[in-house]
C-alpha cells in the first residue's frame, strides 16, 4: 500500500475512521507509523492527499485530511485477456490496475479452462483492484469486463472498443514482430491469451474485426509476465 | 514447460530416458502425450529439436532424438536485483530467465530485509532457471550472482558489467524520464530496487559509477511487475 484509500463514508469533513484490520495493521507494522505522523491517503473516485494518525489501537482515526492531488492519468488501454488461471488473476487485475489500465476484459477462448468461471475469485475483482490502487497510488477504479462468450464478445462489443484506434493480438505465430507493429504507434486494445494461446478460429474472428496478430520472438512467457512486459511499452 | 530439457548424462546416442515424476507427470496430465507422440526437448546448454515417445509408465523413455535447433540469443543485459521476497524470487528468476536475460545479480540493499539471505529458496535458484528455460524455450542458463555487500559489488564490480555502454537504476524521484533515457538506446545494466526502492546514499553510490537514475512516473509498480515490464522494452 502506497497510499491509503479511503471511502466516502469514512470521511467526515477533514477526519477518518479506519476499521479495517489489514490497514490498520499495515499501518502500524509495515510503515511502523504512529500518533502525530504523516500518512498518504486518498479517496476512491475522488482525489489524492495527506492526513496526521489521531489515534492508533483497534481502530485509526485521522485528522487533517486535506484531498487536494488529481490521481495519475489512465492508459488509453482496453486490456482483453482469455480468463487467466485463478492464481495469477489477482496479480494480474492488481498489475494492470496499478499501471493505469482504463478498461480489463476478462473473456471465454476455447483454451480457458472452464472450471476457471466458477472460481470464487472472480467475486472478489473489487478486492484486487483496491490493491491495485494502493499499490500504484491511483483512486479511480478501472472498469472490469466479463465475456463468458467469444464470439459474440468479438463481433458485438470488441469493434466499438476499438473504435478508430489499433488492436493487437499476442500470437506466437504471427508474421508482424512487436517491433515493427509499435512503430506505428501504440494500440489502444491488447488481446492476450491463456496458457496455450488462441486456436486459429479464433485468431481469425479477432483478424475479422481489424485485430492485428503480432509475435515477440520465439521465447514464450508466462501470460503474467507477458502482459506485464507489453504493458511496460506505455510506461512514461 | 513449452519444452523438455534433458541433461547431457540422460541422452545416449539417439534415445533418453526421463526419470523425473514431475516431468512425466507434466508429459501425461499436460501435454497428454502418449507412445508414438512427438515432443519438444532441447539439451541443457546444447541444442533444440524433438524426440518421439518410445514408453510411458514410470518412466519415459525417447527415441528419435534429433537435436539441431540453437537456442535464442540472449539478450545483451544484466538485471542487478536487490534481493526480493523468497515468495517472488522464483516468478522472478524464472520470468529473465524465459526473457533471455543474460546475467542476474542477486544484490544487499539498505531495504533488503535481512532474513532474505537466509532463505531456503536460494539454494534452489537452479530449478527456478530450470523452470525459466523450460517456459522460454531456451537451452542455456544465465549466470547468477550473489552480491551480499552492496558498496564492494557496486565500486570493484559494476562497472566492469558496465563497460562502454549504459546502466540505469529504476528510482520513482529520478529527473530523468524512462521514455527520454531509452530513446537513446537500451542500457547493458538495469538495476531495480527492493519493495520501497534505495535510500539517497546508494542512489549516489550508483550514480558514482556512472549509473543514470531514471523514473517511470507517479506510479508505484511491485518489483515484480516493474522488472517484467522493463524487460518488455528488449522483446522483438
Amino acid at each position: 500500500m502506497n497510499v491509503i484509500l479511503l471511502n466516502q463514508e469514512q470521511i467526515h469533513q477533514h477526519t477518518a475512521i479506519i476499521h479495517d484490520p489489514n490497514t490498520i495493521k499495515h499501518i502500524k507494522t509495515v510503515l511502523g507509523a504512529g500518533v502525530g505522523d504523516d500518512l498518504k491517503v486518498g479517496q476512491i473516485g475522488g482525489l489524492l492527499g495527506t492526513a496526521i494518525i489521531r489515534q492508533i489501537d483497534d481502530v485509526v482515526v485521522l485528522d487533517d485530511v486535506h484531498l487536494t492531488k488529481k490521481s495519475p492519468d489512465k492508459l488509453d488501454l482496453t486490456v482483453v485477456l482469455a480468463l487467466p488461471r485463478p492464481k495469477v488473476l489477482r496479480r494480474l487485475v492488481m498489475d494492470m490496475t496499478a499501471m493505469g489500465v482504463s478498461q480489463m476484459v476478462l473473456m471465454n477462448s476455447y483454451r480457458t479452462d472452464k472450471s476457471y468461471w466458477g472460481s470464487p475469485l472472480l467475486a472478489r475483482l473489487d478486492e484486487f483492484v483496491l490493491e491495485g490502487l494502493q499499490q500504484g497510488v491511483d483512486t479511480i477504479p478501472p472498469k472490469i469486463i466479463l465475456a463468458k462468450r467469444f464470439k459474440p464478445f468479438v463481433e458485438d462489443e470488441l469493434p466499438a472498443m476499438i473504435g478508430d484506434g489499433r488492436a493487437m493480438v499476442a500470437h506466437p505465430y504471427a508474421q508482424t514482430r512487436l517491433a515493427d507493429y509499435l512503430a506505428d504507434g501504440l494500440p489502444k486494445v491488447m488481446i492476450v491469451g491463456a496458457e496455450g494461446g488462441f486456436i486459429p478460429y479464433e485468431i481469425k474472428l479477432l483478424q475479422s474485426v481489424g485485430v492485428q496478430a503480432v509475435s515477440f520472438g520465439d521465447r514464450i512467457l508466462r501470460t503474467e509476465a507477458a502482459v506485464n512486459a507489453l504493458l511496460g511499452r506505455w510506461l512514461g
